[in-house]
């Protein structure tokens, strides 16, 4: 049993976390921070986990977190960065669910965030949280940077293909689109019912946050520089994303695409929560509602140049809080299934 | 472990029983039938259960049902009371999810559901699956006739008052607003997203089914004949139940709200699935939201002499699957939170 | 053609008057005021007004506002009352939409609104502006209160059986409804589509601000003090108020329900924006979305003491931007329909 | 004034065409057709058109309708092309709102439909109605074929950059997202509440049949065969399309943004129903939402070679009943905007 502690225990990630984590049977979730709403119990703000969590937040303080042996950062972006350092001192481990720590070039993620980086050593050593990528890594690491919930849906989405080099790495397209939680739990018009219910509209084309995690992963897999096309889109929904990924084949005439279903197939066989469905299956973010799972089709639409893969996951879970706690129980040596195996919540 | 069937396994009560009883650790479902897609592999049909359930939907038939040891109904109306007795006379405990068993007086039963009774002898027989009721009949009980979704918000939320006899039972108000899945999964113009979309309606209000199931219910906690004013709402969500009620005090000179609420505590503060809310809550219903629990509030507005109590549940999980496996556990001995231990999935 | 002008263009209630005004035959919207948005083209803010509005948002001034023949206050509470007075001073007419002059007595008004009423002196010249009632005053005022949203669905529902004094005014229930946008444009947690999606809930049960104004008119209707019971409810969407009122018949005996059915159509007859549907039919938020009916069913149970009264609404038009325009027709002596023969926006 | 009739007047096309012909003044619609509710009011079946249409379904039958100067099939696919022919013949003008008439070549009008064409020798004859681009032509047909949701928007989005020989044709991609109307108003399960609210999916990825209509008019435009990749997906919504359209620009150095985007302004400047939004807005499905307007940006996301086309419309409005009347405006020479001056329904 180890003790884990949540910094930023307020928001959408945080709350996520806790419902994972208080039926994980590895872990005590012991701490659990919030700058406003010290000395509350965590269940008056959270009714939902009434009987499961017996906490009250507490301020962000290193004392407090230092009797944990996992820290989760559940917080807006330029925290962690701030108290990293000393935690990993102590000899804690560190799972960063922000974006403090995913970038590797300090000047490119300054330009995306808007602020310098206030622990540029600490870059080289955080280990990037995609399991299905990093595994081996992830289980030596002392500190996490996990994935964005859009990077998460597109590198999985495009891995296979990327490192089969079947597709041509210039003219990649991301069109996603996400259900509103992932703006996080605040304050904010843009993100009012009535401001996003039976609504649909793309944002941020100009380009998003995500994109240089998108391109930096990638570009790894492809083994050379990407060029990508992203698109994210608001739906009216509070959870899921949908990539909708295209790429042009390099020689259709050689693939087909029941040869590439079998590539994805056999790319993800041993993955626990990757899920390549049936040819013809459409995925359907509903079905992965909760859970930690990816679920992926691929297509070759009229049998053309150009395929589509379709890839879905829940941002809250599989993109923010599931992947944090999947990592966590590798670098812990727990089973890397251990509290996930949740079945999504349908209909 | 034993062997659980499931008759009619395609409806949203059907899938939910799935998505408990998957990680229920003394179940093994083992027969799941449905006419219409016999043959066709469960996780075909529902992909969120892909890696849980390794079963094809069977032709619903006894033999086949018969290496079972409970068998679930989560059929239309007027199924269950054609196979039960079978089941029972080859040892088999029943626990019917839809209406045939609820009512004691047969005709009418046949008044509201519009046919016959098949099976009026096992009436008497079944015991009306309401654990913060009926707890001890249920351990020993063969068929259970587990509660609509409004009986058991309505009911959970009135018990305390009406067995205490604080209230005018002539008098009583349920005003319950439905999620859309509680009209089920059936195609039908009623309830395409577009017609139930952004709209609000009462139904029924001349007299819905779950009536005379709810005044039975009533009459029997306070001794007496009830007057009920029962209207059902449709709610554009999917799950949900949000039972408001409104009763009289007797005597409200002599009762004060602090002790309508200890009193609430009080009946249910043993109860895994019933929760009390601190004085001046209000209950959501994404709190419960794919758990089977049931949270209440009670409120004396203005101070008057007319008490509000607020009920809701997950018309899925405490209003059909979640409390027919808590019957299930209470018949086979096992700890009766055996597989609820599920947190609400919010937001 | 008169001149308008909108203190508060920015709120819900502010973007519903142009929309409803900008194709209104007799007005022209000369002035819209925004303190943070002033310099801005109002179509920037609302694509949904480009091409028929060519008007930048304003500070709220009065010298900018005299050259106006009518003044909306789409302002939260608290800025009409400051205001009122100097427009009225300059000879033009005042239709508030906030609660300012809703409230006969100040003192009540300070109790449920936290503050000082600044300008008490107009109360008493202040006409409710609900046309059903006071249509006469209306047209010879100078100074409008219109009603609030809610205020607006249980009086035009209550409306005929008190005047005709046919139920118990002792105890009345409104179990109340409201879409999300009742809560106004700002920034807010509680709105947030992740919070409110989904999910529904009662709020206020202990006292709502909407409570007094609808006790005196209740009480206006029925010639004594009535005792009222009023919990309203935010239901996952947009628009719309759905009023369920519960009424209970003081000599069930001597009353049908087709004589209840008749008083109705006889009250409403007239009436260019209320209609009484057929037996037998419940009324759907959806069938007056976007316009400014208000549709009316009413029932009898199961033939008992209790009458339901179903009374629909759109909140921001009705309840809010609709019923001021309709009382701007009446001031001004255009039809009184004139700019409001909208239809429903179905599905 | 001219009289009208709608075949199939229960659909969500033919209940929008009578929303939008009531307020129409130089339209009286005197004939709607309903074989299954043939005898009911029309207002019965829809309250929200109580007080603005006093018509009875009836059966579709050409004498009835031969009272018509114009008639309107909101029919599914296959009902027009039996009847167009008749009504023709009589001198009345016909607008088919299906897709019977769309499709130049019948051979493969019929690999797509799953049927014969039954009036092959009309095709010819029927103009695709998109008065954007065959204005001349409409005003002078007696035959219309209404274009589909998806094509409205994605042929009003690629128009510009296609004629001006801007970008590679061959390889298009249209990823577009529809709000669940477009599936029409029939008892079936996709289109549930429960089905599709709060989840999102692409679907018909192998082949929509408005893919070869979009081909046909895209082709059209540049003038030689395009090479499309269309990806049609289902958004938790009731009303609205957002097509998300990327193109290669032929030769990036030689062409700005600013330049497509004056290009785009130029090409539809006279267009009464088609507005470019200002460089760097993104257009929202809400502000189109019941109006019969479409709403377009243009990007070059990071300045590279991919232009990314916004097209957003209301699938019913735009996308069906309101384009339908565009034309029938053109046909008789009204003005072209009559009775399609709706402002959108925000929120």
């Amino acid at each position: 049993m180890i003790r884990a502690g949540i910094v930023g225990g307020t928001g959408y990630t945080g709350v996520e976390l806790l419902r994972l984590l208080a039926l994980h049977t590895e872990v005590d979730v012991t701490v659990v921070t919030s700058r406003a709403d010290a000395g509350l119990r965590v269940d008056a703000l959270y009714p939902s986990l009434r009987g499961v969590i017996d906490v009250k937040f507490s301020a962000p303080d290193i004392d407090v977190l230092s009797r944990c042996d996992v820290v989760f950062f559940a917080t807006p972006n330029g925290t962690a960065m701030l108290m990293a350092e000393q935690l990993l001192a102590l000899g804690i481990k560190v799972i960063d669910l922000s974006a403090d720590f995913r970038l590797k070039d300090p000047v490119e993620w300054s330009r995306w965030y808007g602020m310098e980086h206030a622990c540029p050593n600490l870059i080289a050593e955080a280990v990037y949280g995609l399991p299905e990528v990093n595994r081996e890594a992830i289980k030596q690491a002392n500190i996490i940077a996990c994935p964005g919930c859009y990077p998460t849906a597109v590198q999985l989405g495009f891995l296979p293909l990327l490192e089969a080099g079947l597709i041509d790495i210039k003219h990649l397209i991301a069109d996603v689109k996400s259900g509103v939680s992932g703006a996080g739990r605040k304050a904010d018009l843009a993100t009012l019912m009535s401001e996003t219910g039976e609504s649909f509209k793309a944002y941020a084309v100009n380009g998003h946050r995500h994109l240089p995690e998108i391109i930096q992963g990638l570009t790894a897999f492809a083994g050379n520089p990407v060029g990508l096309t992203f698109v994210p889109h608001l739906t009216p929904m509070i959870r899921g994303i949908h990539a909708t990924l295209y790429g042009q084949l390099l020689d259709p005439d050689k693939v087909s695409l029941s040869e590439v279903h079998a590539l994805y197939e056999s790319r993800y066989q041993h993955e626990w929560f990757v899920e390549v469905l049936p040819q013809g299956s459409h995925p359907d973010t509903r079905n992965v509602r909760g859970s930690n799972n990816c679920q992926i089709s691929v297509f070759q639409p009229q049998g053309h140049q150009v395929i589509v893969v379709l890839s879905v996951i829940d941002n809250l879970v599989k993109g923010a809080a599931g992947q944090a706690i999947q990592n966590m129980n590798l670098m812990f040596g727990f089973k890397e299934e251990a509290g996930l195996k949740i079945i999504a919540l349908y209909p």
